[in-house]
């Protein structure tokens, strides 16, 4: 019987939630949309099904002591560190080499630390299905859709294929395609076409199957992937990391791979997902008031509307003004426009060019 | 020959410069406008004149010791702190005493620790005038008028009267009365008709003169102020003051004596006087960008306009909005609209009904 082990990805160093998300302190880390630091939600979320001794997380080794503070009982060792970011293509590939190791039999699921999920249950049941699908099917590789419930222009999208097998009630497709994020129009389309779900990022395979493909699809990589797997829980751990990551280039598993192997499989999940990219998704993980704000952290709101308002140790008092964004912390405050979605980006450009990167 | 003395009176414990001012650290001890905190500034600019060892500081106890260390040249006992306001009445009337014992021959300017006046030469230059014309009567009470250059209505006015002296060409007036706060239309006619003074709250006098009118008009007051002024620089001076302060009823120097008193004299300063009452006024006293907006403190205005925007220790990063006051601390921001007059003692007084007047 093959165990479920977990890979979640928390190597991103947004500045998307500035001036709460630093360099040092990037959004996984943080308790965006809830009390616990996304990263540790994530794994708290995976619990139930997979524990903590079969997770792996993979970061960059600037927030490793930070994410094994966090997670106390995954084994130190589990919490790879990267020393650069080269997409999800080479972290997904070592920390598959990784579980093999642990677990010749093993099933991974792989996702990212900083996305939210609800209801959890529904969740694992379908991480569970999917490693039902890859017991009948174990050289294929799974991507999981999310149902959409609008015409998202901001995510890519996955085309259903014909139904295949079903688990429990739940059927898996053939995966048919990727979409590139789409316009309005084009968005518009396939939501009401149906049979197109969102890419949220969220695999699943066995690791002799992920192999198989890197080996046909990105040769260059299983060399330097097979050094750092069998260096594992050893002294040279990361000295080893350190002389291969840098020399990889960065391509994503998607593009890599994902988009060039026949056979995928592709499981719907329908519920409730948010990437939490921006501050306007707090919007979706709090709730307003009655006059549309949401606010977070001592507040005080004073005739404000549609505003979305955070204070991290402080409080920020808002008062006669609509539809923006305001966010304290001790050393920076943001204020923008809701509607401005390039807002952060170009505050966090400025910042930089103006020779203000001490706050970033 | 008679000495000016300078009582410079610092005791307010205003909230309207909220975040940046509280009730430990209130506007007079802020760098509001400038680099010096304002006490100082005042303290500086009548030093030409008037040196630190003839000035006395009145400001609550609670703030006595910020003073003298902001003031180190000033005689540590010269910092008179008031065990509970008391209006200004009781904090002059104190200070007189106190000067008469210093110097009996003695003349007092007295004003507010917290206005910006420019240009600080000509401001001197008055106060000069006023010594002479009280070396010439003695027996006088003599209030400053701030020449009016717009129709404001948040001042009292003074009624100029008949001519009386000259002295180095600066004619003072006799004081035909005292104007409550008008209305728009009644500013507009004073403005239009002429012969109207802003009240700034600074007056002249010779201790015995103020001594005769506190005799006249408010006798309750003078056997407590001359038991704690007798006790001036001896050991007791705080424990005396703690007894009589407190059974002392609040009351104006306007409205007690200056209203009251024949024979008062008018002398106008021409000259840029601001009380620094709000935010707003941050804009005399800065230059703003090409696009209306004044920042102070490391900050970045991006697509901004009309904004007053204030850092201090930290960053405030502004995008895309007009019109607004953001000022940003450590442990509070505020944002508001700069039109709402009301909006921060709206937000302190929000505050405090909330529960959070750990941020006041």
């Amino acid at each position: 019987m093959s165990e479920l082990f977990a890979v979640i990805m928390a190597g991103g160093s947004g500045t998307r939630f500035w001036p709460v998300s630093r360099r040092r302190r990037p959004k996984q880390l943080l308790p965006i949309g809830g009390d616990l630091p996304l990263v540790q939600r994530t794994s708290e979320r995976l619990r139930p099904l997979i524990p903590p001794e079969r997770q792996l997380i993979v970061t960059s080794e600037r927030y490793a002591d930070a994410v094994r503070d966090m997670l106390p009982d995954v084994p130190p060792e589990q919490v790879l560190g990267e020393p650069v970011g080269r997409d999800t293509a080479p972290c997904i590939g070592l920390a598959s080499r990784v579980v093999a190791q642990l677990d010749p039999e093993a099933t991974v699921v792989a996702m990212p630390s900083d996305h939210i999920i609800r209801p959890e249950d529904t969740f694992r049941e379908r991480l569970r299905t999917a490693g039902h699908a890859l017991a009948a099917r174990p050289e294929a590789l799974l991507v999981f859709g999310i149902q959409p419930d609008r015409p998202a222009t901001g995510y890519g999208y996955l085309r259903q294929g014909a139904a295949l097998d079903a688990y429990d009630g739940h059927t898996v497709f053939a995966l048919d395609g990727f979409v590139e994020k789409p316009d309005a129009e084009r968005a518009a389309a396939m939501l009401a076409e149906g049979g197109y779900l969102w890419n949220a990022g969220l695999f699943a395979f066995r690791p002799p199957a992920l192999d198989a493909a890197f080996r046909r699809h990105l040769p260059a990589l299983v060399e330097p992937l097979g050094r750092m797997a069998r260096a594992f829980g050893r002294e040279e751990f990361d000295r080893v990391l350190s002389r291969e990551f840098t020399n990889l280039s960065a391509i994503s598993i998607d593009y890599g791979v994902m988009e060039k192997v026949d056979g995928a499989l592709l499981l719907p999940l329908p519920l409730h997902w948010d990437d939490v990219g921006a501050w306007e998704s707090l919007r979706a993980l709090h709730d307003a008031d009655a006059a549309g704000n949401v606010a977070v952290g001592d507040t005080l709101l004073d005739g404000a509307s549609e505003c979305v308002v955070m204070a991290r140790d402080g409080v920020v008092a808002v008062r006669g003004v609509s539809g923006l964004i305001v966010v304290h912390t001790p050393d920076a405050t943001l204020v923008c426009r809701r509607d401005d979605e390039q807002g952060v980006k170009a505050i966090v450009e400025a910042l930089t060019e103006r020779g203000l990167e001490k706050y970033l």
